[in-house]
C-alpha cells in the first residue's frame, strides 16, 4: 500500500462516531473517554493472515467485521456490554487502499451494529502476512461478572444455537465444492460473518439465571474443559444432546461441533431448578440446548447412549 | 514455537500482579476492573518484526520492554498515568517458548517501572513476522487532557532531554561498525531501551503550565507539524535551538535530531510568561530546550542563523 500515515488517519476519521463520553476522539496519541464508576470488562483479540483466515476465503470486510464480532462476544460472555475499542492492523504492500476501506467499512457495519464506538489505534506496515489486533472495553451490566470460574455443583450446562456450523462452513470453503448443495450458504456464512447471538444472550442476562459462562471460540469440548478448570469442577456431556446440525450428522463430521472452533456461541451454566426459564426462551422461538451437566471432580466426560465416549480432538489448538 | 494454549496462559500468569482494582485478571475471556469515574486514555499500538524492529539488533527482553514503553509515552503525553495493559503478539514457529518468556520478562520488567498492571491479551500464531501490540488505559491527571489540539498563538516549544539519539543507535546497529567508539553506548541503549522521561514529565506535569503536549516519535518536524495541523497553527523553530547531540553535529546526522524517529521525548507548548518555570525544572538538572514558538498560520517553519531552512526529510512515513 502506498499512503502516508497522515492520509490513513484523515481517512480513519471518516468512519468516527460521535459520542458525548469521548472528549478526544482519532487524531492525537490517544483517545479520551468520560467513564462512570463501576466494573469495566477488557480484552483483545486478534486474527492473522493465514493462521485465522485467508482473503480467497473471505473478504476484507467481513475480516473487519469478524475481528469485531470475536471481541464483541468475549465482553458479551464476562456479562458485559461492549462500548469503546481501538483497532491495529499491519498492511503488507501487496494489500491495497481499496482494501483497507472495505475493511474498516466490515469494521463500522459491525461497530453500528453493537452501539460500539471506535477510539482508534495503530495502522502499520507488516512485512508478509496481515493482521488485525482489536482491544474493546465494556461494563459489566450486574454487580458481579459471568466467567469461566463459577460454574457450580449441579448446574445445567446451556449452549446457543447450533454447533460445528462455523467450521464445516470453512471445510466446504477451503474444499472448493459442495458449495452448491442446498442448505449449506447457512454454515459458509456463519464462518464469514459469524455475528454473536446478542438478543438471545439479552434474554439470558435479564433472566439473570447464568452462573458460569464463555464463548465456544475452539471447540465445545476444550472450551468446557477450561471453564472446569477454571470453576474446579467436572461436566459430564451427553452427545444426544449437543445441537449438531443435521447436515453434519448426514456428512458424519459430528466431530466439528465438538471441536470444530470458531461457533462464537454462548457455553454457560445454570441452577437445574432454573430449567423453565430457559423453557420459556425457548418459547420466545431462540434455540437453547442443555447439554449436561456441573458435577464434582475434573475434566470433561462426554456419554453416547449412556456409553462414555473418547473424544479425540477436542479443539483447535493454537500452537 | 511448540506450545499448547492452555499452558501459554499458565505461564503469562506467573507474570500476573495483584491489585485490588483488578476483579478478574488473566485466564477468562476478558479481565474486569473497577474503575472511578474519571477521564480515561486509550491507546493501542504495534511493533512488528522487520518494520520496527531486527531480532538480530534487539533482543526479545527489550522488544517487550518497548513495545510497552511506546504505549505509555502515548498516554503520558495526553497527561495521564498508565494503569491497565493487554498484549497480543504474533508467533512464527521459529520463535522459541525460551524468546517468548524472555519478552514477558522485558514487558513485566517495563510494568513494573511504571505500576502497571497487565489484564491480558492474546497469543496467536503468525506465518511469517513476529508482531507484539500492546493497548493501555491511563487515567487523566487534571480535569483536562494534553494534546496535539491545544497549542495556542504565543506559546513556546519545549523538548524534552536530546533528539535522534535512537535514531543514530540505529544506524551504529545497523552498519555494524562504530560500536566501539566511545560515548556510543548512549545512542544505542536509546534506541533500544527508550524509557520516556516520566521524572521530567511528572515535573513537567506539577507545575501545570503546558498546553499542547504529544510524544515524538516520528521526527520532530513531521510530529511537531502534525501538532500545528490540530491546532490549527504554525510553529517557528530555530535550529540552533533543537538539542542536538554533539557527536550527531561531528558525524553530520544533524538530520537525525530534526526526522530521525523514535525518539519518545516529549513536545510541548506552554505560555511565554512561564518561562522561568521551565528555568526552574532545568535548575533541577533536567534538560529542557526551548526550541520556537507557536505562531497564526499553518505549518512549521524552520531557521537556521535567521534564515529558513528547507527540511527535506521530515521524519519517518509508516508506508
Amino acid at each position: 500500500m502506498e499512503i502516508k500515515e497522515n492520509s490513513l488517519i484523515r481517512l480513519l476519521k471518516r468512519f468516527e462516531k460521535g459520542s458525548s463520553s469521548v472528549i478526544r476522539g482519532i487524531g492525537d496519541d490517544g483517545a479520551v473517554v468520560m467513564l462512570e464508576q463501576g466494573g469495566y470488562v477488557f480484552v483483545q483479540d486478534g486474527l492473522v493472515e493465514h493462521i485465522h483466515f485467508e482473503f480467497s476465503f473471505i473478504k476484507p470486510y467481513y475480516v473487519g467485521k469478524k475481528a469485531v464480532y470475536v471481541n464483541v462476544s468475549d465482553v458479551l460472555s464476562m456479562g458485559a456490554v461492549p462500548m469503546y475499542f481501538l483497532v491495529t492492523i499491519g498492511i503488507p504492500k501487496r494489500i491495497t487502499k481499496a482494501q483497507v476501506l472495505e475493511m474498516y467499512r466490515g469494521i463500522s457495519a459491525a461497530a453500528r451494529d453493537f452501539n460500539l464506538i471506535m477510539l482508534g489505534g495503530d495502522i502499520v506496515s507488516a512485512e508478509s502476512d496481515f493482521f488485525i489486533d482489536i482491544s474493546m472495553t465494556g461494563r459489566l451490566i450486574g454487580q458481579d461478572y459471568l466467567g469461566r470460574d463459577k460454574a457450580k455443583k449441579g448446574d445445567l450446562i446451556g449452549v446457543t444455537n447450533y454447533l460445528g456450523e462455523s467450521a464445516y462452513g470453512l471445510f466446504i470453503l477451503k474444499h472448493g465444492k459442495g458449495r452448491d448443495i442446498k442448505g449449506v450458504k447457512r454454515f459458509i456464512k456463519r464462518y464469514i460473518d459469524p455475528r454473536p447471538p446478542y438478543e438471545l444472550w439479552n434474554e439470558l442476562i435479564k433472566s439473570g439465571i447464568t452462573n458460569g459462562m464463555m464463548d465456544i471460540s475452539d471447540g465445545l469440548i476444550m472450551d468446557l474443559e477450561r471453564m472446569m478448570a477454571e470453576s474446579k469442577k467436572s461436566a459430564r456431556v451427553y452427545m444426544e444432546d449437543i445441537p449438531i446440525p443435521d447436515m453434519l450428522k448426514k456428512s458424519s463430521m459430528e466431530v466439528l461441533a465438538l471441536s470444530g472452533g470458531e461457533d462464537y456461541q454462548f457455553l454457560f451454566t445454570f441452577p437445574r431448578n432454573r430449567l423453565p426459564v430457559i423453557e420459556n426462551i425457548k418459547g420466545k422461538g431462540y434455540h437453547v440446548s442443555v447439554i449436561g451437566e456441573v458435577t464434582e471432580g475434573r475434566g470433561v466426560k462426554v456419554f453416547e447412549n449412556g456409553r462414555p465416549r473418547h473424544i479425540t480432538s477436542k479443539g483447535y489448538e493454537h500452537f
